[in-house]
């Protein structure tokens, strides 16, 4: 007998129910082409457009970025004259915040004081004064490690007392797991697909109502723009949802990681915080709010470099003291990722040597998206049972999917659900993967997409995806005939 | 009323003990310089010693992990020739190993494949052979990170079937934390002071037997080389615990994060995976072992880039994917960090042109550590009241302290530790932080000091350390009389 067996591993980890996403990933080192017998085998190379990971797909990090990191590395590259100067100077100013001037120092567990600065005044900026200070900054390993430090605080209780935190369906997928994890009840309110994945008043009402008596919903989670729908709220409708967590006192915690990536024509993202700075004053001076971003957004998108960070609002200071308490035992977010976050929301400005570099990289990233977004949307929607709602803003599509009823069948014999067995045939035949949607209990079906791709990647995607569609429609044809 | 009030924190979260550390720390942030009336203040440059944290003291980073770094970063420096040409070859072969080619993308949770490979081939040499697998090896953020990963699969029951975890006194300054987060009781074993800390078996009985029936002891944690003791176990020592973990059933947890450093004369750290290999085939067949290791060890010294990894032997690959599955919730180390480690476990070798540099970098910091322990072994050992146990390894000196009884009266009606008033009152009159030692019950106090620095840097440290020593004997004395 083991003397850690599987039977006595914590039943809370064992009860994290991993995305399909995950099921997915395994999928692509296993060999299961032998499940689906007489499928085409697909000869070529892999594309994974299943989560957003640009840089994965072919898309250029930001220049000035990369430069900075690569010499706060390598100090002896300050002397570099190939660099630009406002390069080897703002690694100075960096090094400079680093104790021991070297990024091989451990920072503050919520991160180094001038990077915090940094993001106070981004903020500031960005919300046209509305005013933000250091001191609620927390910086940590990403904004999915930040949003888990807030679930824990939160989390508790037992049967009707379990802590509940109301999230949107469909949600990111890396959601579900980390409430699994923290030991906290989801609480799924449905995004209205066809007001192109509006938040509904209404709905959120039920879905505190019916949770009431099941669990304590203590928090709500917003994903705006959101992941994976694209759908962006307007004030308005932020509005809506402030006054809702004002009246029924829930803390609300709002992912704005893809900020910089609103792309629909007359449109713009607002935040949260700026919306509730607007509000009444007993709003301004109760509402509890946690914004997230994230180094993985849209346009410098440096998942691998791991950093992310919150904005408290309104929050008690002692219990941001257990904020603190919970990033000790992480140690701190990675330095290079810190800095990282710094150039990434104090970006070369007019008349630096790296200003019209930058200004030019983001523009292609941002035109890729919209450009992207129409492309795919057009394709997606000519495919015979498909359709998809337009996005305004995040880096993906969420296209419906109507089944043919021999793939539910055959993945009802092969103990899968539909749009699995569609992924993973897809897979198979084309090499192509793509995000099985979440069905939740409504029976629809979803594929989602990251679109954030080169243009060249994006229509080899299209021209894979619609060939196995067609094919997959003539074949059902064929069995019907 | 606020919507999330301290009274309702997470109760397990609120439960974390942070170490006395942590509340040095934030003395330095805060003035406390009217606590002690009449002190001398201080106007000097603070140094900090309290933790291992070598770069911040002046220690350099090693040339090659950085060069290399900075070409994955900034791939334009390929073709920058005044970098050795191994760099770039190197930078060349890790790019290639990420996806896209690039460090912004995501990897899997458990790490780069490449990278596993590099720490499983590290092992095999290390160990004279005993195999080693890419798949056992687990690499995170840190190895405290990896740490509480099988301490979370680790953790579950309440009341007498909470989970136990034999942890050495004193400890790791972190470890305590991290137990009291994942829900675990801590089950301290005594290491020997007399027999310069070594681990005892009839100790570890007593401890585990003490323990059974107030909790369920589950697995014993071991440091070695010790954190902050310098102790190191020698063959016969390990064998014992080996066989003590068979016997009881235990999972046996090593961090061996400073195995670069073991200086003293004819003593070479062998690591427990090794030893149990050439153990009885029972024993090599069963003992479920993890062994930790870090980039924020010794030589290399990369706090801040954040990675570490965890080898898994003879656990059952049901667990191993639940330890994937707590992985997945941190999304995946920093990709540099990742990097850094491959660098760190396969240096340059014999004829590359950055072999050189690399090994005079290493032998200065291991003569540095060598050096700096006889000479503050001698120092403190002369003070009045201070005696220190040699180290064999490690990076810190853990002297007993003998407090005049005014000190701890004072201490008492403060409500403070008379060893952390000690180290206040240090900070305050010399601008020097040393780490607060664990009391335990034995009334007993001590100091952690980090002499991984500099050694003008250590010079200082001793001077300051001993005038304030001694003033505050004479102080003493004065008012005896």
């Amino acid at each position: 007998k083991l003397m850690m067996s599987l039977q006595e591993v914590n039943p809370r980890v064992r009860g994290i129910r991993l995305s399909s996403q995950s099921g997915l990933h395994s999928l692509t080192e296993n060999n299961t082409r032998d499940i689906i017998q007489g499928a085409p085998q697909s000869f070529k190379e892999q594309i994974n457009i299943s989560s957003g990971d640009p840089q994965r797909a072919g898309m250029k990090p930001i220049s000035f970025v990369r430069q900075v990191l690569a010499v706060c590395l390598c100090p002896e590259l300050l002397s570099d004259e190939h660099l630009p100067l406002d390069v080897r100077l703002r690694a100075l100013r960096l090094l400079e915040a680093c104790d021991g001037e070297s990024v091989g120092s451990y920072t503050a567990s919520s991160g180094l004081p001038h990077v915090r600065q940094t993001i106070a005044e981004f903020i500031m900026k960005r919300d046209e004064g509305v005013p933000a200070y250091a001191k609620n900054i927390f910086i940590s390993s990403g904004a999915q490690r930040a949003l888990m430090v807030i679930v824990k605080l939160l989390s508790g209780g037992e049967g009707r007392l379990q802590t509940g935190v109301l999230i949107p369906h469909p949600c990111p997928h890396g959601l579900l797991p980390l409430l699994d994890e923290a030991g906290v009840m989801a609480v799924p309110y449905r995004l209205i697909e066809e007001e192109n994945w509006a938040v509904d008043l209404s709905e959120l009402e039920r879905a505190l109502t019916t949770a009431r008596g099941r669990c304590e919903p203590r928090a709500i989670y917003i994903s705006n723009p959101g992941n994976p729908t694209g759908h962006l709220q307007d004030r308005e409708s932020i509005e809506e949802v402030i006054e809702f967590v004002s009246t029924e006192r829930l803390l609300l915690l709002v992912d704005e990681v893809y900020q910089d990536s609103v792309y629909a024509p007359n449109k713009e993202f607002i935040s949260y915080k700026k919306v509730l700075f607007e509000m009444d004053e007993h709003l301004r001076d109760t509402v509890e709010l946690v914004s997230f971003h994230s180094l993985s957004c849209a346009c410098v998108a440096e998942c691998g470099l791991r950093a992310g960070y919150m904005e408290a609002v309104n929050m008690d200071p002692g219990v941001m003291h257990f904020v603190d308490t919970m990033l000790c035992t992480d140690i701190n977010a990675p330095v290079t990722g810190q800095l990282a976050l710094d150039l990434m929301l104090s970006p070369p400005g007019p008349g630096d040597p790296s200003y019209n570099t930058f200004v030019h990289e983001t523009l292609v990233t941002r035109a890729t998206l919209a450009q992207n977004s129409q492309r795919a949307l057009k394709l997606l929607n000519d495919l015979p049972g498909m359709s998809c709602r337009p996005a305004m803003g995040g880096i993906y599509l969420y296209p419906r999917l109507d089944l043919p009823a021999e793939i539910k069948e055959q993945a009802n014999m092969l103990g899968l659900e539909a749009v699995v067995l569609y992924c993973q045939m897809l897979l198979e035949e084309e090499d192509l993967i793509v995000g099985a949607g979440d069905d939740g209990t409504s029976g629809s079906h979803y594929l989602r997409l990251c679109i954030l791709v080169p243009p060249d990647t994006l229509e080899e995607v299209l021209s894979r995806l619609s060939s196995f569609h067609l094919r997959l429609s003539d074949r059902k044809l064929n069995r019907i005939v």
